[in-house]
């Protein structure tokens, strides 16, 4: 059956929901002449606390309702675009449309990434779309190339620098020999930084957009959880010091791995090679690199964020579903899962380490350091010492490794710990070639 | 209309096409499971000398023919993939398909971009789409993302990298001190190159790319020889020294600029900041950055050829054709032309550009020089004087640009070749911020 007029309900109004209903009312011709059929915002969910504010203005305010029923009752809407963010209500109401019938757009990341085969499953009986390219990069291309593009090729690994507020932090730390508490309160005042920035910070965020893609890609359930996650308020610029001195950059990655068997999963603070691109992303900028068995290296790179950005995203994603209902095409992509694919433990990663440490300056301190290092296993590839404090008799050591399994690293670091020239462990960092 | 299994005819069994073969072959049950239906290779067109070679090991003869008669007589073919390249006999392979009905998969970047418009009208006509993501820059994503994911945007701007031959050209002069034909002869035996470097060196291919992207996205019929266009040979080792002093990378770029009633296209080698993405993509590596005015800047980056990466982007095309044809999508995308909006002619383009000039080493030389560009309404904004060769009192002058119109410079070139001054004009390029 053939529809001559799509109708799209927004819910959420705040800073991308009000742009993404401005571009809806404003590029109506355009966006029916791309979708081939009148597409049409028919109503925007709001809060309260929205109405009468300079976002309304010039907005018919017939469009507007308060009312959870009254936005579901109103006619022929097909589309249901999410933009609030967070579980709940979202979650409600992606179910409460899904069993309505309606096609889902969305830019909520955690959602998606926490309850997206759910979503999936009850989308595929009511057989209805799940679009969510704004949930991942903000304006970037990522789940398109991923899902469409690159299908031809057997997806082998991610590596993206995805949180736009670690990346400024770390660029800054690392261009001015700063710590990371005065940058991320600089970063706050910017507005780059949330008040309470700890999903940032600590992966939270990055690790949600990489659950999604390794989901869409990797055969296997990757829930948020199931992802190891280090964040960067460790680091210190000593850190980038010994980095930039040894050859690298220190970037927060979000990695997947693909095995036949298992899916590798992680968001750490990393060493980079300075000449690889991924070093060169600087700023609130992300870049994600994609590697496949055809095309091998492809990266996308862009802002991760931003009203406008996600809009161009979440505007895609309304113009490519309203084409599909109105030509009949009813072929939606979900995840799928392979039986018997896992996510490997992390105990059982392969990487390269980067170990700074301060020791009692004596004799025999490297020699019993690199000691612990053969016993677990570990090869050694480069150790600089330099003299730290002569008065305290105290040095720091810095060791990087061949690649070596967590699991070794673990016990290393905990007889290092025991070790009487061990003062203190100061830092280790995953190094990524 | 649905329909359960896609039949696919192959045109071409060279480096690219038997790797499309094999991946047709090799992953049909992927393929498959990705387009939502059965996708068949029914039928290989090769030339007489393809037959009995490595590249048709393992494969049923029965697919192979020499005979164009019999490949299009061949019963369920629905989509032909053109991978021969060139215009003949390509062109007439085109039209034979789509006035058959048949859905196009090609490559064939000179094709498209010289009969790009034709070809869409004939499909239009019959109602089948032509998909040529494979056209422009092997395995990277772009036609999608320009068709699909950025289409709420306005494209303002391409900025592209797209020819990795000259890139590598380019790489290796900027690191390594050497001039133009060492590197090119080089090239050529590490295959880089062409035993005939003129499509690349020259700017052709990369104008080929451009007026496929431009024509895409910016609603002008864009032919190649709209293009002005510039290549690589003129470089010398001097310029790139200048260009790092003055903090600037070269690069052959491809570059499009849409205006509302008119478009600007060219090719030429341009300096680039030192601290811009593209001044970072290096060797045979592409990269294209697109302005849109909601999603500002993004950019792609990866491998531009090679038959793998080729292989991904014309494989994911088929599963999308198949995938429309088993639905009963009929919806096509075609380009579009707005009456009216032109090519703006080169000599009104604007921009910053780089001189380097031999002069007679004399009281008043560079006053001379100075008043060429004030009677030309050019201002200069930075102008380095090295001794070059006492003895013949001649020395080398360096003069960066204010924005200037191209009519203006060339007038200024022209003064300054009549100046007793200047005994030559070694090179001029332009600036790109």
């Amino acid at each position: 059956m053939e529809k001559k007029c799509i109708g799209v309900g927004l819910m959420g109004f705040g800073v991308i929901g009000s742009q993404v209903g401005r571009v809806l009312l404003e590029r109506e011709g355009h966006i029916s002449e791309q979708a081939g059929c009148h597409v049409k915002l028919r109503r925007i969910k709001v809060i309260e606390q929205d109405l009468g504010t300079p976002k309304t203005e010039g907005i018919d305010p017939a469009l507007f309702t308060t009312d959870e029923d009254a936005f579901f009752n109103t006619p022929d809407i097909d589309i249901i675009v999410e933009v609030i963010g967070g579980v709940k209500p979202a979650l409600s109401y992606h179910e409460r449309a899904l069993k309505a019938g309606k096609h889902i757009v969305t830019a909520n990341k955690e959602l998606i990434a926490k309850h997206g085969f759910k979503l999936m499953e009850l989308a595929k009986k009511h057989n209805v779309g799940i679009n969510y390219e704004a949930a991942v990069g903000g304006g970037i291309p990522l789940i398109a190339p991923l899902q469409k593009d690159l299908v031809a090729n057997n997806i082998e690994g991610i590596y993206a620098i995805i949180n736009g507020t670690t990346n400024y932090i770390l660029t800054r730390m690392s261009l001015e020999d700063i710590d990371f508490a005065p940058v991320l309160s600089e970063a706050q005042k910017l507005g780059y930084a949330e008040a309470n920035p700890r999903n940032d910070i600590e992966g939270i965020d990055a690790a949600y957009k990489l659950a999604i893609m390794a989901s869409l890609t990797m055969e296997t359930r990757v829930r948020p959880e199931d992802i190891y996650c280090e964040g960067i308020s460790k680091l210190e610029s000593r850190d980038f010091g010994y980095a930039s001195e040894l050859g690298y950059a220190i970037k927060l990655l979000a990695i997947a791995r693909n095995n036949s068997d298992s899916v590798e999963v992680h968001v750490y603070p990393a060493f980079v090679p300075d000449d690889s691109f991924l070093a060169k992303v600087d700023g609130v900028y992300n870049a994600v690199l994609i590697e496949g068995d055809l095309v091998d290296k492809v990266t996308f790179w862009g802002e991760g964020a931003g009203a406008k950005p996600t809009s161009s995203a979440v505007v895609a994603n309304i113009i490519q579903a309203a084409r599909k209902i109105a030509c009949g095409d009813t072929s939606h992509s979900y995840w799928k899962v392979k039986p018997g694919k896992k996510i490997k433990p992390m105990s059982e990663i392969t990487t390269r380490y980067y170990i700074r440490l301060n020791i009692n300056d004596m004799p025999g301190a490297l020699a019993a350091i690199a000691g612990v290092f053969g016993d677990c296993g570990i090869s050694i590839s480069a150790a600089l010492q330099k003299e730290d404090n002569i008065e305290e008799k105290s040095a720091e050591i810095v060791i990087m490794t061949h690649p070596a399994k967590e699991e070794a690293m673990q016990a290393a670091l905990k007889e290092l710990n025991n070790l009487e020239v061990v003062k203190k462990i100061n830092n280790f960092i995953r190094v990524e070639e």
